[in-house]
Order: structure tokens, then sequence, then C-alpha cells
């Protein structure tokens, strides 16, 4: 199988899985336990802890809590940031967002979302429009989703706290940490990030807080474990495996993401063009090549390219139940164009080869479907 | 070591690690995906649910929820269920209930905490004295960590129903599912569970619910997954794990009951009783025997153990950071009996020799303490 997905969730590592092997045997003590054993473990939480803030950040204006996934990071900063007032963000977010976003009117905070350009970008100047002085949060994806736009959340945090130095500014980073080069500055307050969509474990992600950003409220209620900031008891083994599986990751960050580029290209080049459009930027994450065979069921594809031996998307899997990506449709795109959607989204593991088979099996699809 | 630690969290099965494994390598995928791996990993999702459900409820009447951890389980189940009048509980809940009913005050409603017998066990009578016409919640521990004592959860779930028809019940069941025989009925609404206590993974836990109470809110909002009650991507590896974990413990729960009582009464049985007063009840889990050396301090005995080769806890791991136990000065024991706590708490691999070697260790750390 030529697995082409990876942006929906990566094969775990299994230099990171052998790694991380000891917290499930030798060491699978509790964290919180005084003796030795839970110290050991204590240790491992500091050390990734450390490792994955310093990837991001400088560590002595970051710091790190760990949560079950990028859905828990974004909605505690969410409703943490949000209590009042209006809230800012795109349409172009991740579920997790939008939907808490959605939430927030239930609880009396106007959400407003920004729209988008055609690549899956924000309109920046309608979204720094919509900053008043009653904005609470402003949020952006970084790296999105469905068609691998990258948002300048540096820029934007910097104009944002011009506008409204007590606006909170936050990003979902689930798409770019670990593929992109992430440096976090003073007006970024907050950024979440996720495990298992660079080669560790679904059930650990993370939320980054600037370390003068003192509001951020505990989500869960507890034990008091990060700080008082996520009670749990912490998920020792999936924490190490993110750390080990971050490691692999940053080694080779800027070759595996000039690499990853070309074969984007590469992909595109061999893409039937009476069929295949492309609605990923050129200048995107390279991780993630999205194209609408327009008017073929994108589903179907996917499921003819599965039983073809090649594994793709057909836009965020955590939509998967709704006919139409919500986010595409923000880029102005219509029915035709919305129907076809296929993700590829790659992993630095990938080849040339990888490609060109997978080119050659969306072209067949392609052609295949209904007599198209 | 001889690790009797097991209420804090338990050593991972080896066997249900290795049938779990697929879900790292072979079937590593994002169950929303629409392809055949996605709907594989979902499956196993389906499985667990019913498998684990049918273990402690009817299935045509309970279904259940995966959560990152029973205290995220807490949390749901309290903040959805108590929005407004007041909420009852006992003064011996874990952190995950206790702190989580501190924050609803911040909320707008009113907390009542039930007084302890002195084995640990909730004053009935007291608890159902607070319940009235704007209680919104009860929720009462099921098996106590500190001591292991047992509340008739069914018994006061209905005698809260003919008290207050409206009132949810809930019962953290955390120390209970997988340890003794738990079989819901129609007067409980929610249930929370963790893997990490009966040989599965840190960060998997679940709630149960009864299906005719449809009022609980999602806790974490995004892509729906859960039936849209718990969103992010399901953490695959880890529900498995928990599946075959609690096969393995469902398959002989009432022989090893049987057998582990017997061992904590041969442990007590070994204690030199000019030292060690039990402060755990006969009739509780047979899993937790908690114990004072009085006037010794539990937490560097717990060192001298550890250095033995055995590992104990001192009260709830959760609540290491405090001198002394909330829940044990609740049953009314005084600064020398609360200095002095050691917890031992077993599994169903622990045999007569670990108990052996454990009582020796710790008679002899008692009389090495500062010459007593």
């Amino acid at each position: 199988m030529i697995y082409l997905d990876n942006a929906a969730t990566t094969r775990p590592s299994d230099g990171a899985l052998a790694r991380a092997k000891k917290y499930l045997t030798d060491c699978f003590y509790n964290p919180s336990a005084l003796y030795h054993g839970g110290a050991e473990a204590a240790r491992l939480l500091s050390e990734a802890r450390a490792y994955l803030t310093a990837q991001a950040a400088d560590p002595a204006r970051f710091s790190l809590v760990f949560t079950s996934c990028g859905t828990e990071s974004d909605n505690q900063a969410i409703f943490s940031a949000a209590r009042r007032g209006n809230a800012v963000t795109t349409q172009g977010e991740h579920a997790a967002i939008y939907e808490s976003y959605k939430e927030l009117k239930n609880r009396g905070v106007e959400p407003r979302f920004a729209p988008l350009h055609a690549d899956g970008s924000v309109d920046e100047d309608a979204l720094l429009a919509m900053v008043d002085e009653r904005t609470a949060l402003v949020s952006v994806i970084h790296v999105s989703n469905e068609t691998g736009a990258v948002n300048d959340i540096v820029r934007l945090a910097r104009l944002v706290k011009q506008k409204n130095p007590r606006t909170v500014f936050m990003s979902d980073g689930v798409q770019a940490f670990g593929k992109i080069a992430v440096r976090l500055t003073k007006d970024i307050d907050l950024y979440s990030i996720s495990a298992h969509k660079i080669g560790g474990l679904k059930g650990t992600g993370a939320l980054l807080r600037r370390r003068d950003y003192t509001a951020l409220a505990p989500f869960l209620h507890g034990g008091g474990q990060e700080s008082g900031l996520r009670s749990g008891t912490e998920n020792v083994f999936g924490i190490a495996c993110f750390y080990y599986a971050a490691q692999e990751k940053f080694a080779s960050l800027e070759g595996d993401g000039a690499r990853i580029a070309a074969l984007r290209e590469e992909l595109w080049a061999l893409l039937d063009k009476q069929v295949f459009r492309r609605l990923s930027p050129a200048d995107g994450s390279p991780y993630i090549l999205t194209v609408s065979a327009g008017g073929r069921r994108g589903e179907t594809l996917q499921r003819m390219l599965w039983d073809r031996g090649v594994a793709v998307g057909t836009g965020s899997a955590c939509n998967s139940k709704k006919p139409h990506s919500r986010v595409l449709q923000a880029c102005g795109w219509g029915g035709g164009v919305l129907d076809g959607v296929l993700r590829v989204s790659f992993c630095p593991s990938n080849t040339s080869e990888d490609v060109q088979f997978a080119a050659q099996a969306m072209n067949e699809a392609a052609h295949a479907f209904g007599g198209n």
C-alpha cells in the first residue's frame, strides 16, 4: 500500500516505538509516584517537554502543556481565552477550531469568520477588519489541512496586537509542526500541535503557551498534573513516542521539505490536466497536494485507488461524513469541483516511485470513472 | 521489583500489547478515513465499545464514549450534568471529581460534599439529606481509590431518584471496572472507567452512558467523532489495548477477586500490629489494603521500600504533592495516622511470595525508621 494520506494520520515511526517501549515495560510507572520509577517517568516528560518546545520557540519564553490531542489543545485554548465580547477566526480552520467557535455562540461570545482566498489562505485585510476593542481571541490555522496553504501567523499576530494588544492570538499548528519551520514570536500566545501527524501516536497532543500569557485556564480538573493545566495521568508512552518521532522529523526538516516539494510537483506534472485541477498553492506546505477530478465523486475515486494500492484522502478525514468540504467551499469552489476532491499528503519516506505509481493510478481511476 | 501500586497505574499487559500491535503497523489508519483500512480501524472501535459496555451493563440500555482518561470522563459528565442549582458528591472522591466540583462554584452551581465513615465509604443518610429539588447531579465513587471501600451505588442511585427523579446520577468506576462485578441499573446515568488501571495504557478512558440519558453534552468540539460526543482522532491503539486487557481481566474476574482478597488478608496478617494500623475495610475491594505506620512518614517509608524492591503507594498518586490525604482526613484520621499511610494495591498476577516479601520489607522499613 502506497500511503499518501499523512495529513489524516501517519504510520507510527518504528524507531520511535522501539525507543519508547521501555515506558510500557521497565518504566511503566505513574509519573506522580514519588519513588524512583515514578521520577524516571516524570523525567521523560520534562525532557520531551523541553525538546518539543525548543523546536518551535525560545524555551525561555514558551512552555508546553501535554494534552490528549490537537483537538483538546484547540478546545482548551479557545474556551479559556474567549469568555466575552467576540472571537475572530477564519473559514479555513480545522473542525476543532471551527466547531468550538460555533459553540462560543452558546456561551455568549460572538464568533467571526474571516473569508479565504481561493488557495485556502485567509484574507488578511478582512480578518484584521473584524478585530476590534472587544475581540478576546484571534485564531488562525498555520497550515491549512485541506489545501496546504500557509498563513503568515507571525505577521498576522503582530498586526492583531497592534490593533488590540489585549487580544489573545493563537494558531492551530497541527499540520505545520515537524513539517515546516515554526518560530513563535512574542505576539503569539498559544499554538497547538499533535503527535500522530508526524509519526507519533493518536492520543497525544500539546499546547505551546507563551510564559507571560498566564491566563490559560485548566480544561480538565483533577490531580493537578501539567502544573495544574491538564489533570489526568500523563500518557507517558504516547509522549515518549511524540518526542522520539519529532527528533526524527526535526533532524532533517529542511532537506525533507525540499525533497517532498519536488515530489509534490512531480506528482502534479504526471497528473492528466484534462481531468485534474490543482487546488493547492505552489507556495504551500510541501506535504499537501489537493486536486479535483471535476465531476467525479472523490469518495468513489478514493476507494478505487485503495483497490489499486494507493491511499489518499478526500479532504479532512475529520469531516468525512459531510458531503462537501466546508473549507473548499469557502475557497469559492462550486459543486463540480467539490465533488471530485482528492487530498494527497506525503511523509518524508515517500519516494519518486510512490508518486509515479500514484499518478498512474489516479489517472486510470479518473478515466475509468463512469466512462469519463 | 515487586509492584504493589496497581491503583496508581498497572503494567500494561504483554498479551494485550501483542494483540493490539497491528494498530500501530498494518492498521494504523485514521478510523474516519473512508477506505478499507480506515473502516477496519473503525470496526475495532465498535467491537471494543460493545465488549466493554457489556462487561458493566446491558448494551441495549447503555452505550460508551471513548475518552482520553478517567479524569476526562469525570469532567465531561460533571460539567455537562451540573449547570444550575446544586450538585452533591462525597468527601471520598478522586481529585477528578472533587476538583471539578470545586470548579462548579465558579460556574454558579453549589457543590455539596457528603461526609464519610471511617472506612472511606459515604454516609448514605447524610448524602441523601443533601439531595433536594434543585439537585442537578449526584456523583458517588464506586470503589474508593484510597481505602478500597465500596459504595452501594445501585442502592444510592435508586434512593436519589426516588427523592428527585430529575437528578442525574453518576459514579466514578475507575477502581471498580475490571476488578469487582459491576452491573449498572436504570437509575445510574453515567459511569467512568479507565484503561491503565487494568493492564491497558495511560491515555485511554471511557464514559458509560445510559442510552435514555440523552442530555450528555460534548466536552471536546471538532470533527464529531464518537457520535459527536468526543471529537478528536480516536486513540485506536490505546482502545485496542483497553479492549484486550479487559478481556483478560473479565475472563477470571471472580476467581482473581477471591484469590487477591486472600492475599490482602495474608499481607495484613503478616504485618506487625505494633506498628501498622489498618485503614481499609474487610469488605472493600480485594485490590486495595491501606495501612498506616503511625508517626513515620509514608513518603520516606515508600522510598525505603523501593530500595528493598517493593513499590507501594502513599494514597492517591494524583494527590502526591499534598502532605496529607484529603480523603483519609475526611475519614476522621488525625496527623499521626495520616503521616504514615501506605497504600498496597494488587493486580491478578501477584503471588503469595510477593506478599510475604512485601510484608517483611514493610515491617523492616517501619522498624528501621527513626529507631521506632
